[in-house]
């Protein structure tokens, strides 16, 4: 046997949900983790142990690899340039990354590209972010720092210059990171699409969904969206394959969307929120509602092989997370889970319980939404440690 | 983190497609395997290298386990006996487990059951297998070894005693294997049921599939089997359950059975064939064709949680399997493969290539049984390095 490898930086639960993919296709997963008790390291026979910010760790899993590729966007760019130079196929680059990496990058680029985004501005005075504001209708508007934010972090809505006077003045400083300003954009839900893109150009788009959050992080999602309109569903997936050959992203790529009201007497439009250059946690439906997978579809994309058939596989499928637990550990709820719905699929992280972590998921399909989503939410209630 | 740990005997591809279920429920695997580098080796993190024959091996792997379990049936009964007085859960147990290893103590029982089955007879003299075959309209009948057959070996379709002599003389010697003799049954098509049982008694079982062999192994499944008379089915599923709830099946059963003409006016019947205590070939289809996999379902019996759901997910779904390839490793076709069908679910054991030897299977799903066996039997043919 002379396996494909695929080196992952990053030892979380997105790592570990590419190993039945993995399994599947005789794909050798080898995977950078940060601690040896892991997410993935729980269930991946070649994890070496190291940081991702430990150059000398990414270049040794790289080392014989068919591809490098990443969990999260949290890696060194110029060792990846340095190692797409020494012939390492980087997927995606460093020159796609970066605009997961940084917001401001992004709406540079996203703008010059023509995609929706809301108005934005970078700010590096106090006085930049007051003009902004002073021209909002309710003056207020979503101040972001342009790296390092994810799950609501790095995120704050500021009705004043003065809010956002902690992260201008780190960013005046050397290294610091920068900020920038966003309207406060009007929209009626969140919506997500999942693309894959290989390096020869193929691009696959899963159904649009939408992504129902709560308190800034994802807590379910619902495939597809419903009542999506025909234009807007055809605008955001036109957004996120432009997107994704726009930056020239090779793997699965999350494009989070606002919709928004369109003008009097058309569709709802949508406006990219944030990209994800990986599988993401609105793609965990795939696992049992597509016929393939976004994991499946990333190791496939990142091998440069042809990608897979994306169709949903039911009428609806609802992802609901598993957010925190007071449970000691989540296995204790598969009794109650399974005895309330011997159809409803669990996928647990392996994680220790921390308020509010992504623990795990549930997927429930069917033709009832209304019934399907009430079935994972309450899969996802159980395993959360409550009672019925 | 306190997972469920259950430990498997045997490294093979069963072993390894528990894999993913295990991960999704967050179950730690430990697989005693016959080789570092076998099939389940290369996937299953706690993987401690030992033979099915060694009982230290047995017991260090049962340690501290919530279930021991098999991937075969090739397993010393007297140690798993000890084990379960000890406290180990032995699922399925030796009682259980005799049937699947010894064909005429599964012919005694299933016939005490009232189970139907060819007609048999165990041999011991040459004479006994003269006055079997003189009975037969056609003067055949099949001879097999009691223990140590699978996939076409140790059956042998004989005219006249003399074919059975040397068989005959080593179950004389001491330790020797028994001999019986079954009739040549006039089946129409060969079908099997899965079914799988929790120690608390639930039972759950799959839709009847056909079985397609090729020279003695099973080459291809179809499920739902076509055509398929109400009444032949609801026998079918009424045997398997039967056997299951009779034997003391923890785990999966699959229940090979013979469709055979019905009297006159009357349905197709079933008579058993051969019973296998462990996930089948014949349920592999149910990795992307059922709600519940077989290795999911297998995982849950043996921790005795309630079972899931064995629905189908499609209208069809064709498993064939790849036996034997002219390609040295077979990653080499998944370009060709995910070139030429998308949707085929394609699922590699990371054996090397040997003659004839099960080295994966491809499931297809979809509406149409033509064009989904098609499918299924177009994408093993290039993973077997034909050219279509």
């Amino acid at each position: 046997m002379n396996a494909p490898v695929v080196a992952v930086v990053g030892g979380g639960q997105l790592a570990r949900m590419m190993v039945p993919a993995a399994t599947a296709l005789g794909i050798h997963l080898r995977v950078l983790v940060e601690s040896p008790t892991g997410s993935a390291a729980q269930v991946v026979v070649d994890a070496p142990v190291g940081q991702a910010s430990d150059e000398a760790a990414i270049s040794a899993i790289a080392e014989g690899a068919d591809a490098l590729t990443f969990e999260h966007e949290h890696v060194p760019n110029a060792l990846l340039d340095r190692l797409a130079a020494a012939g390492v196929a980087v997927r995606p680059d460093a020159a796609a990354l970066v605009h997961a990496q940084d917001k401001i990058v992004m709406r540079r680029r996203l703008t010059a590209l023509g995609v929706p985004c809301p108005r934005w501005a970078p700010v590096t005075e106090r006085d930049d972010l007051a003009a902004f504001l002073a021209d909002q209708p309710d003056g207020t508007a979503v101040v972001k720092t342009a790296r390092g934010g994810y799950d609501g972090k790095g995120v704050r809505v500021v009705a004043s210059p003065d809010a956002a006077d902690d992260w201008l003045a780190a960013a005046a400083r050397p290294g610091g990171v920068p900020v920038l300003v966003e309207e406060k954009v009007p929209y009626t839900r969140e919506l997500a699409v999942l693309v894959a893109r290989r390096p020869s150009g193929e691009v696959r788009t899963w159904p649009v969904v939408e992504s129902v959050q709560r308190d800034g992080v994802c807590a379910e999602v619902v495939a597809p969206a419903p009542d999506l309109a025909d234009a807007t569903r055809d605008e955001a997936l036109a957004v996120a394959v432009r997107v994704a050959e726009g930056l020239g992203v090779v793997g699965v790529l999350a494009v989070e969307l606002f919709e928004v009201p369109g003008a009097a007497g058309e569709p709802p439009r949508v406006l990219v929120n944030e990209l994800a250059m990986r599988p993401h946690n609105s793609g965990h439906w795939t696992i049992d509602g597509a016929v393939t997978s976004q994991f499946e579809q990333h190791l496939r994309a990142v091998l440069d092989l042809p990608l897979g058939d994306p169709a949903p596989r039911a009428r609806w499928t609802v992802m609901a997370n598993v957010l925190g637990s007071t449970l000691e550990d989540l296995t204790h709820a598969l009794p109650r889970v399974a005895a309330l719905d011997p159809g409803a699929k669990v996928q647990l992280y392996g994680k220790d319980v921390r308020p509010g972590r992504k623990l795990g998921h549930v997927n429930v399909s069917g033709d009832d939404l209304d019934e399907v989503r009430a079935r994972a939410l309450a899969a996802a209630a159980l395993l959360r440690g409550e009672t019925l």
